[in-house]
Order: structure tokens, then sequence, then C-alpha cells
């Protein structure tokens, strides 16, 4: 197979600063798009992959699955998109289409595994996949969003994780007008989480462990900030909430979330700490609640999280940078000194 | 108010023996029935009050919450029985009535707590509320329930703890003809959800650490009967199960059984380990799974579960003792040397 040589940002090995490097592109097939990349996310998985943290990584190691950008070139027989048009890739880029998850939308729960944006066997080339720090990437027109044209779009690249994997628990699970809704962990998933939530029209409490975040989060749509460190606030809360979204990933106490929500409410993990939670039976019993996760979303979902997005003028907050400063913004990110996404403006990469 | 004094078994102290002992019924109300006990259940919660095991015990205590037995006076207003009627008495004799959770017959998950059947504040009498291990019990028409006539009264006397408590969930969460469903224990609970699930039509497997299980479990109608500690076994199940209903009291790995889930797949417990259950984050978000708890069942559902277990045929598994064998019978059910219940023949308590 023909491919292009295209200039990329990634790692040799789970130590190693990540450097400019090379990688291959195919040459678009019939239902391909090739899309001119403009702005890529920086997920926490991005660092997570590139320094072998899950293990597994195989290199060289290219990130990003946050990627807005241009399309350049199409396939003969897509119908989707045209030479011109703005466009996202998310954290999948291929699925079976066959099992019965990909035949209900839910290509992220794919029974034979999706290809992920980066770090999947890669079914058209000799190699694994490589993500969005890179100029540009072919992808399926299937696994490619359209982008709303009223948002900007360098803040609309973490939609495409940081959107989706909020967005989709708070949908699946009915959260709407009338519900009083906890988020816990105000960070990059977190914060779309607020906006997202109270855009459908839900009461939200944001539970922080930083009194320094409480007027970023009433800025972000929060109608109660609670600082959970405070047992008098939280008790307020006993009992009362029909959702919380837990988007989290250092160790926490989940039974003290758990027992503030209702009859039948669900807290629902996006956020992956490293050692299991311990969860007390009587934290669930009494009150028939539910301890959950939830993982990005299926492409049909992304797509509605994007229009939903553009209608209700959600973006992320975001700080741009140059693809020279990802090493500097990944040690930032391990601080959680970002405000709420580090965007890599890709023209930055051509330089 | 007047009352009437009758012959009871129970304990002054957690570590004193169960004995006879005497105590105060009020005269019926307008809108209670007085009902003579012909059987009484013998749940793993009478043992715990009893013992003082959950704390909080009132003493003396008189346990028994799987009551069985016939009306033998009714207030004036009563509507639902007439004297001569056989009836039921579940975990409650009471609740709030007001609230958005008895509004909507969830009586056991009351905003203002149920009054259970032994161990809670008595509304009318100045002490606090008695267990069936009694001659008589008099209770609010509305929390008293229908037998059917065509079961063994003596085996519908379970239905009434361990009967509803595997049922709600069941029937909560949707069980039915297509579906995996997955039993874990084999106790008295368990064997009632094996076959309440077998009933809906749903297929039923059962996971148990003992082999000497497996014909049995077969007998009670699993379809398949799984050794847990077979890593082979337990591997031919992984993302199979629709349903798990986890009727384990002691520790085990809950991460194992939730990984049998198939994606949106819900693990139920209805048994109450001690000790906070360790859950990873990586058990539940890939597959969009559920871990959740459960208790009883309203009044509604209860009547409801007896009505599905008349018209199936269902009844528990019982060995029936004389009232003065009770502190051997709990010496037995801590071994779970019980073919699946106790059930005290309420007649040898007038001997």
């Amino acid at each position: 197979m023909e491919v292009k040589n295209v200039k990329a940002f990634g790692t040799e090995a789970a130590e190693a600063p990540l450097e400019q490097l090379n990688i291959d592109r195919r040459t678009p097939t019939p239902h391909d798009v090739e899309i001119e990349i403009l702005y890529c996310g920086v997920c926490h998985s991005d660092l997570h992959t590139a320094r072998n943290e899950w293990h597994g990584t195989l290199y060289p190691c290219v990130p990003g699955h946050e990627i807005v950008g241009r399309i350049v070139s199409v396939g003969d027989h897509v119908t989707k998109f045209k030479v011109g048009d703005l466009a996202g890739v998310g954290c999948m880029v291929d699925s079976c289409q066959e099992c019965e998850y990909c035949r209900e939308d839910m290509e992220q729960y794919c029974a034979n595994v999706a290809t992920q944006t980066y770090n999947s066997p890669d079914k058209h080339l000799n190699t694994h996949t490589f993500g969005g720090y890179s100029e540009s990437i072919v992808v399926d027109e299937k696994f490619v969003l359209r982008v709303p044209d009223n948002l900007d779009l360098a803040a609309v690249a973490p939609l495409l994780c940081a959107g989706i994997t909020t967005y989709s628990p708070l949908k699946h699970w009915n959260v709407g007008p009338g519900q009083k809704v906890g988020i816990i962990g105000l960070g990059g998933l977190g914060h779309m989480a607020v906006k997202i939530a109270k855009a459908m029209g839900a009461e939200v409490i944001v539970f922080t462990t930083s009194p320094s975040k409480v007027e970023d989060a009433k800025r972000l749509g929060a109608d109660e900030v609670v600082l959970s460190k405070d047992a008098a606030q939280m008790q307020e809360y006993f009992g009362k909430l029909h959702f919380i979204l837990d988007a989290v990933s250092a160790e926490h106490d989940i039974n003290t979330y758990l027992n503030l929500l209702r009859v039948d409410g669900s807290l629902v993990l996006v956020g992956a700490p490293e050692q299991p939670l311990p969860v007390a039976a009587f934290s669930l019993i009494p009150a028939r609640r539910s301890f959950s996760g939830s993982m990005i979303g299926g492409i049909a979902e992304t797509q509605e999280m994007l229009d939903f997005c553009g209608k209700h003028n959600i973006v992320s907050d975001i700080e741009m940078i140059n693809m020279q400063e990802i090493n500097e913004a990944y040690d930032r990110l391990l601080k959680g000194d970002v405000k709420y996404r580090f965007v890599i403006d890709m023209a930055s990469l051509k330089e």
C-alpha cells in the first residue's frame, strides 16, 4: 500500500521525552478521508501511554486523540465529507462493525476491541496506529465527526475525548431538569461535565478538595460547590443527589460519595484510580444505589455531543501550546497545573 | 393502650441464648389485624441482631421476620382481611406512608425509616418491636400480605424475606427470557434466587465454591453450575452474563464476577459482607458495568412476589424445627448447615 511520510511528535521509549519523528499515513482508501490536523488536545491518557504506565505501549508512540482539522482529500466512496470540511477524530478510528455492540452504535464497547486512535494494531499498515500529534491522519469516514462551525475550533478538540467521556454517562443515565447532579473533581473531564450537565438542565453541585477552585467551579456553571473535606457540608447532601459523575483518578473514599445518592442513584466513574476502591455493602444496599463506570461514547453519540455543544455554545477551557512544549505540558499536567486542557496548535509542528 | 401478654422466644443480652419470655402485643386498632403465627423462618439477620453483631440491638430481642399465620381478629376498618384468612408479615410492619419513596410503593427505602418487624421503635407501645418468634403479632393491614393457598404454608414463610430480597432485584433489573443470569452463593437467599430467576425465564448459572452443591443447584433449576475456584470455567463466562445476583456474605473477590458481565450488566449485592469490597475501576469502565445493592422489596412488590410464587409453585426448601431448637439452629446456620432455610413450627411454643 502506498503511504505518505509525515511529521509527528512522539517517543521511542517510556523514559524518553517526546520529540519530532516521522510516521507513515496510508493513501486514503475509497472510504477514507485525509485530515490536516489543526489542533490536538492533550489527554492524561496520552501521558500514561507515552510513559507505558498502563503497560503494553508500542513504540514509537505518537499520542493524541482529541483531533480537529480540515479535510484535504477524500476517497471515491466518501459521502459524509468533502474537501475543505472541518472534521474531528476522537479515541477510536475503527471497530469490527459486526458485533452486537457495534450494531447498536456502541463501538467503544466493541466485542472485538475497537481500533484506538493510537497504540492499536493498524489494519492497513504493518504497524500500530499513530495519534494526533502529527501533521495529518487518514481515517474511515465512519469514524470521523462533523464539527459545529460556530465554536472556537481549538477549544473543540477536547470535546472528542473529555467531552464525550462526560456527555455519554450524563446522557445514558438520563440527567436532566429537576435533578441534583454531583461532579467530583474539577479537571479536564470534570470541567466539561459541569458545563454539559448544566446545559442538560440539571442542578450541578461540584465537589472539590481545593478551596481555590470554588470560584472557578461557579464560573463554569456550578450551582453549588462543596468542599469535600468539610463533613458538615457533605452531610447536607446525604441522600440528596440523583447522579454523581466521578472524574477523579487519585485515590478517594468512594463511600462518602455513594452515601450522597438518593434511592436508585448512580455514581459513575470516568476517572480511573490505579488501586481498587473499597466499597461498603451498606453504601449500596440501603438505597439500591449503583457504582458504575463508563468509557467515551459511540460514534453516533459523539456526533450528538458535538451537535449539543454547538447548540449550547459549549467548548473546553483551554491553554494553547506549541508542539515543542509538550514535555513541559506533561509535567504541568501531572501537577494539575492547567485550566483545564492543553491544546496543541499543530501549525507549530510545521516550523 | 390495652395490651395482651403473649409467649415469645428471645434473648436479654448478646451473649445469652434465646429462651422463652413474655411480650406485650397491642389490642388491634381499627386498621390492625391480629395474626396467630403458625410458622416463622429463621433469617441470618435474626442471629446478627440477637447477638448485636450489627450493634444497636434493643433488648429483650425477639427476632423473626418471615411470618405466616392465620388472622384471629380484625379492626373495624380492615378491608383486605377477615378472620380465618392466611396472612404473611415480612421485614417491615410500618413506614411513614408520606415520603416520596413510600408514595411510590418503596416503603423499604422510606426516607423516614420504615418500622422493622423487630428492633425498631414501636409507634404504639412504649417499647421496641418484637418479631415472629412469638405466639401472635398485631400489624396494620397495609403491611400484611395475602398468602397463596396452593403452597406449603411452612415453606412460604421464608418468601417474606429471602423470597422478596431476591425477587425484587431480579424484577427491578428486568431479568427474563434470553438472559444469562448468574447467582453467587447457594444458601437461603441464593436458592430462592435460582428458583425465581428460572421461573422468570432466564438461563441460570450458579457460581459456588463447593463441588458438593453442584447437584443440588441443578435440582433447584440451575442450567449450569460453575465452580468459582476453577479459572478456566470462570473464563468461559467472561463478558457473557446479563445480570448477577450476589448472595454471599463472606469476603470474596467481586472483580472476578464483575468481569463476567456483558456491557451494561449489573451485579447486585443482597448479601452484606462486613468489610468493604475492593472494586477495580477497570472492572466497571470498559463495559459500563454496575455494582449495586438491593434491600427486600416494597409491600406491593412483596404481594406480587407471593402471587408469582403461587402461580409458579415456588416455595423455599426448608428444615422444620421446634422453637426450643433455635439456639442449635443458629449454630448450624453459622456453619451453613441447612438446606436451605430453618422454619420454626410455632405450635411448639405453646408446649
